[in-house]
């Protein structure tokens, strides 16, 4: 069975680390290439490459060491001392010497994947260097996807496009065509899913594949991106510039840990008002699939992480009950020619 | 079948590459923690870390990658650019994060071997920060493992020792004691082959092991190491220092290509006498061991690396007919238990 992922941020890495312990699956992701914060302005600006975080994220998730732990740390290590080193995270330097040694970013994944053990494909949604773009409620333009994730006020997103042309990968848009399911997010709904939903090629691949088309939405708001939405808006904004309905929907229903909540709501964000039902269009799954512990953020990480996340392993078990009731209705429809 | 070899330069990596390819053997290398030139100085000065040069060069000889060659590229990659990466070589950033993480360079070695899917043991001579010491017939004493390694004028070492206490480290001592077969060679006589030797605990171990020992020396002479000296001299310096004799010694009698030669004798360097014969306290294998392609020295690579190498094919296939031939006299013994 042939699954692939669009995102690249923590949100893809958790449901990718899930799903490979299901060896019957053959995992893709499409990861998108606008990240342009923190150590990925030193790759684009010093060494002309795309950013190269969310392949990173992915190359971890999908690495067969076990649980990624080896790479993880190798992959997050910063130099604190050392004459011109001290601050370098070595996942950068990492990429960015395989990246010269492979000739470009593909080539280079392909590299990791080999020599880390990875198993699943690793696609970039684009090679080119193109940047996000909002426009907001305001009236005010944005350009950058870390301004973007980052806004200094909260302000709603009316217009969302990329500046410059970018053609999507590929790969990117054959493993679209070529997979039996789809699973977008969990993910910033403009930063990280929309990203890479607005890149020339990704729609219409997403229209014409006989994939089944899953979404996992955020467990909770974010300011900048998705305060005030409830569950429909956020469905019904993708499938517009999707241009075609989702299958299915798996939405949360186990509680907020209280520490995490309160601390949400101080920042002013919320749960997601519940009014999607299944129908005949589509399959909406409600189950607890939060994940029990907090997240602790790691050492050095100046980016402020959301506090509570998706269960790696509930997710799994739900998209692969997801993906067997579909295998079995396959099978159904084969048997029924046969009667 | 468990092969332990002793050495660490790029001999060690000649024969490693041959060697791994027969899957029945158990490969385990020893390494001299001594070096301290160039790169190994920074990790050592800035760090506080062991040399780690001979470590790499064994991971990637022993890497599954097909020839390792991938990992080569990563380990060798060499900044070009960036504020203060420019000139920093990957594979020491690599072996110094890895230390790091993994507490100390044992640990690390076990990480790199997961993670780059290496078969085969590694093992440090000693966890002693220590210096090799030199002292020449003209009655000079050197110290330190470069400046013995590159003299300035011809001489003769007449004695060679470590400054500071340096203790085995067990797994070493354990693998010699555990093998069947113990190589040591090709290398340079002192600054490779020696400086392992001459370390507290690893003569016992040799005298002890029920292992056969294989000597292999090296192609021509090494100024300051080894010029004057006839295949007779170097195995008995070396069987001095050990306190036993070698059983097999493997001698190239193969044509080192000619613009090589000619550029040896210019240096001064030349062939050692052939002056062995296998008797009854060993054997001398002569054959062709010789590399027909010439080796283009390394872009960056400032160091001066001798021009004819071992074959690696050759030199293990000779290795391999005496391993089984050991094998056959085992078998053979056993048999004889039954008649």
């Amino acid at each position: 069975m042939k699954i692939t992922l669009i995102g690249g941020g923590t949100g893809t890495s958790t449901v990718l680390e899930g799903l490979k312990k299901y060896k019957d699956l053959e995992l893709s992701v499409i990861v998108g290439m606008m990240d342009d914060g923190g150590s990925n302005a030193i790759v684009r600006d010093e060494f002309g490459l795309l950013p190269l975080s969310d392949l990173r994220k992915s190359i971890i998730a999908l690495s067969e060491d076990n649980e990624g732990n080896i790479l993880r740390s190798l992959f997050t290590y910063r130099f604190a001392q050392g004459d011109g080193l001290k601050g370098h995270t070595m996942g950068n330097l990492l990429m960015i010497a395989m990246t010269e040694i492979a000739g470009d970013e593909v080539d280079a994944i392909e590299m990791f994947k080999y020599l880390f053990n990875v198993r699943g494909n690793i696609y970039p949604v684009t090679l080119d260097k193109v940047k996000l773009v909002a426009e907001y409620s305001n009236g005010t333009r944005v350009v950058g996807e870390h301004y973007i994730d980052e806004p200094k006020e909260d302000i709603i997103i009316k217009k969302f496009y990329l500046q410059g042309k970018a053609k999507a990968y590929k790969g990117a848009v054959e493993s679209i065509l070529d997979s039996d399911y789809i699973i977008i997010g969990p993910g910033d709904l403009y930063t990280t899913t929309l990203a890479n939903i607005i890149v020339d090629g990704i729609p219409k691949a997403l229209q014409e594949t006989k994939a089944k088309l899953i979404f996992i939405p955020n467990l909770m708001s974010k300011i900048g991106q998705t305060r005030g939405f409830t569950q429909r808006s956020m469905l019904e904004l993708l499938e517009g510039y999707i241009g075609r309905n989702f299958d299915y929907v798996l939405v949360n229903n186990g509680r907020i840990p209280e520490y995490a909540y309160k601390r949400y709501l101080k920042d002013g964000e919320h749960l997601f008002m519940d009014d999607l039902e299944s129908s005949s269009k589509r399959v909406v799954v409600k189950t607890d699939l939060v994940a029990n512990s907090l997240i602790k953020k790691d050492k050095g990480d100046e980016l402020v992480r959301s506090l509570v996340r998706h269960d790696s392993e509930k997710l799994s078990k739900e998209l692969y009950k997801i993906f067997r009731k579909g295998w079995k209705s396959t099978l159904h429809f084969f048997l029924s020619l046969y009667r």
